[in-house]
């Protein structure tokens, strides 16, 4: 009979654990790298100059409007990869297990990793599974690492920021994290806002299509567009600012906030980036961002305004004052990616 | 003051997480790459030819004789790299911890991954922290992935064992689950066991300069000697014939086993190969291992008997009976590695 929930004997690399990985894994993430189960994936690269990253997924609770940790796992390193201006090429999959996580759960979640690796047209090409016992881990937590090509003559980094360059983000911000506040039952929410979690590198890759002053993507993850913002600012030794009324958020997010005195600007968000391109090229940029599913909302938000011993990012609010927009400080949202 | 534990804020991505990544991981770690602090970290290979593999570590107790959690995550991601001919050429590190966790606890496993990595040649070219609530995880997990570039014409893969290869090993075999048993205080042992665990990529470089002709090389980790035997086996199609008597055991892993009713053969290892070599070159192969720090004590244990369409591994006992070796059926250990 198959097992209904998980065994510390499917950790221990012996039977148990081939045959989840057969009944699981392979039945899924089924390809010909993953399938030849050596003790690393043989790939070939049409070039030599790669982005490679990793992260780890521990949100809390493991579905919520919009995604789930198996979504998260998959967009998280192929956004961080298409950052760089990479074509992901290939994704690994680490799981830490809790015994006693039902299967039922853990296909779910390896349903939808692969869902969403086909969308953005990624395999998993190499995998792992720890079983640890029962109250020594929280269901299941799931490390990705990405391996992508960069294409010659494309030099995108934090560092690359100048006076002059437009700000765009994709879509409203802090989805993603009013969506994991909203389904956590204990908070008492009944309508729930659905993540932004998606994987962004068909955007990514029209983006630089059509121009190639584009000198820094960053995902607006952990900490929010505020935090990803003074990283820039910091790293390219620059001033930003950035206009409150062009931000897009959501009411409902708003909403979230209020309630829970919470700022947009720091909350989570998996399916956004800020792109900082030169002033030129920015309306045409912004056209291009609206055709894709992902960029229908892209919003030009703000500028670098000058170098800067002393990097900040000012937003310019909508009262017409203005404040500095710090890294976050104050208590985090834990488990949130 | 310094923060003496691990605290929720340290995973939040705002200034306590930067505080975490400046004074530990990069202090340690520092190189050019990590220090870009991208989404992802931007490597130009020598090959276009890469292997790609990842591996969670959830080893208890973090520390034993030997080794630790930290100097694992390194071997274990060089060692599969290794296994299949590939030079490592980074790797990346992905924390889970848990709040309260000691700072000099992540500091010496920190210390461990940065010193094995010097020893093998390897940078540590990204990482994500994430810290997840006091009593959801235990201690500290730890991810590694890693890239290496395959030199061209190599071929080597759990599928290419031939009738007549030759089986080396390149040490003693269960040193590693013997001292990972020994060091859990539950169990009272006054004795402790030495881990085997090491970075082999030196060791594996040297084995592929004497001879082209090696087939299969694999990592005999979860699972020991006896499972990947068998997997091989599989793969490839044949049986496999092993003699007892030529694999060494050390008297005092014997010793645990007799005590635990548990097998050597079964015990998982982090720094022993199992290579395959055509019998044409095995001692010239075997002279070249005895020359490197980790192959001093290698041994010739057995040969590829003939293809097979049901395939075995059969131990030949020192008492000249013999007996099939099995993957591995009943209790697991969990938390070796």
């Amino acid at each position: 009979m198959k097992q209904l929930a998980v065994t510390l004997n499917h950790g221990s690399g012996g039977g148990m654990s081939r045959e989840l990985i057969d009944t699981l894994f392979k039945k899924y993430f089924n390809n010909p790298v993953l399938n030849e189960m050596n003790d690393a994936a043989v790939l070939e690269l049409s070039s030599k100059k790669i982005a490679f990253t990793t992260d780890s997924f521990v949100v809390r609770p493991l579905f919520f409007e919009g995604g789930d940790i198996g979504k998260l796992a998959v967009c998280g390193t192929i956004n961080d990869l298409a950052a760089m201006g990479a074509k992901p090429v290939g994704i690994t999959a680490a799981f830490i297990l809790e015994e006693g996580l039902e299967m039922a759960i853990l296909e779910n979640v390896v349903r939808s990793m692969k869902e969403t690796a086909d969308q953005a047209g990624v395999s998993i090409v190499a995998g792992d599974t720890k079983v640890v016992e029962r109250g020594n881990a929280d269901g299941v937590f799931i490390t990705t690492s990405g391996i992508g090509v960069i294409p010659d003559g494309l030099n995108i980094g934090g560092a690359m920021a100048r006076p002059g360059d437009v700000i765009i983000v994709n879509g409203p911000i802090g989805c993603h994290g009013a969506a994991v506040i909203t389904a956590r039952e204990e908070l008492g929410f009944k309508t729930r806002v659905r993540s932004d979690v998606a994987p962004l590198n068909k955007l990514i890759e029209n983006m630089l299509r059509v121009t190639d002053k584009i000198h820094v993507m960053r995902d607006a993850t952990r900490g929010g567009l505020a935090t990803v913002l003074n990283e820039i600012a910091l790293q390219s030794r620059v001033d930003i600012e950035v206009h409150e009324r062009q931000i897009p958020i959501e009411d409902s997010v708003r909403g979230v906030c209020e309630l829970l005195g919470l700022d947009p600007f720091y909350l989570a968000n998996e399916g956004r980036i800020a792109a900082f391109v030169h002033e030129s090229e920015a309306n045409q940029l912004l056209e291009e961002m609206k055709n894709n599913e992902y960029g229908k909302e892209a919003q030009i938000i703000g500028r670098v305004v000058d170098n800067s011993s002393k990097p900040m990012v000012i937003l310019k609010t909508a009262g017409r004052g203005s404040r500095v927009l710090d890294i976050l400080a104050g208590e985090p949202l834990p488990r949130i990616c």
